[in-house]
């Protein structure tokens, strides 16, 4: 590959994983960083605040993930001033593990293979 | 992950691989496409009508890689009623192998993968 790029330039691979459930996606490097936020911040909607992401879209996220999984992920609770707190359940920190360890592969495997992209 | 995963539910590991310059994408999925259709077609403007991409969609995409590559991809005579031919050069040739070779191996990292999410 290396001799077919340009000498001057520097080239990166790059990639994405998410897993897909039957009419949508279930997890991806994106739902993973609200997880994490809500564990940290035990709120969506401070959550969705930190990765600039509407409230209704990281609800419905949630919801997404929630109703896909065996076990809900993130547990709500209704009410109070800031609309209740949220709380990432076991399930939910294991699937933050497991997707995170997955990732760690893929970079992994991309950077094996950008090994054939060095100048 | 399986354990996560709700059991009536069938769930797919997916991903992209792109190969990014300085300032944008090198190669990807889609690039590689037009690369195999210009090769079959000898035809930037049929590989971009099968592709349901505009003309100067599939031009843009042609001139990105031709300037970011050593040696051209993709070489185009200008003139005649069709607006002349492209023909995919050695370069291009080999670009089609390897980025190909590429995503079997991201395919099969994928599948190996996938036996965690097996029901």
């Amino acid at each position: 590959m290396q001799e077919l790029l340009h000498p001057d330039l520097p080239f990166r691979l790059n990639g994405r994983l998410w897993i897909e459930g039957p009419t949508e996606r279930f997890m991806g490097i994106g739902r993973l960083e609200l997880l994490e936020k809500i564990d940290r911040l035990g709120s969506i909607s401070r959550a969705a605040q930190e990765m600039q992401m509407s409230y209704k879209r990281a609800w419905d996220l949630v919801t997404s993930m929630n109703q896909q999984a065996r076990e809900p992920l993130v547990s709500t609770q209704a009410g109070g001033k800031q609309g209740g707190g949220a709380v990432v359940t076991e399930a939910g920190q294991q699937m933050i593990r497991e997707f995170t360890a997955l990732q760690a592969r893929f970079q992994a495997f991309l950077a094996e293979e950008s090994r054939h992209l060095a100048q």
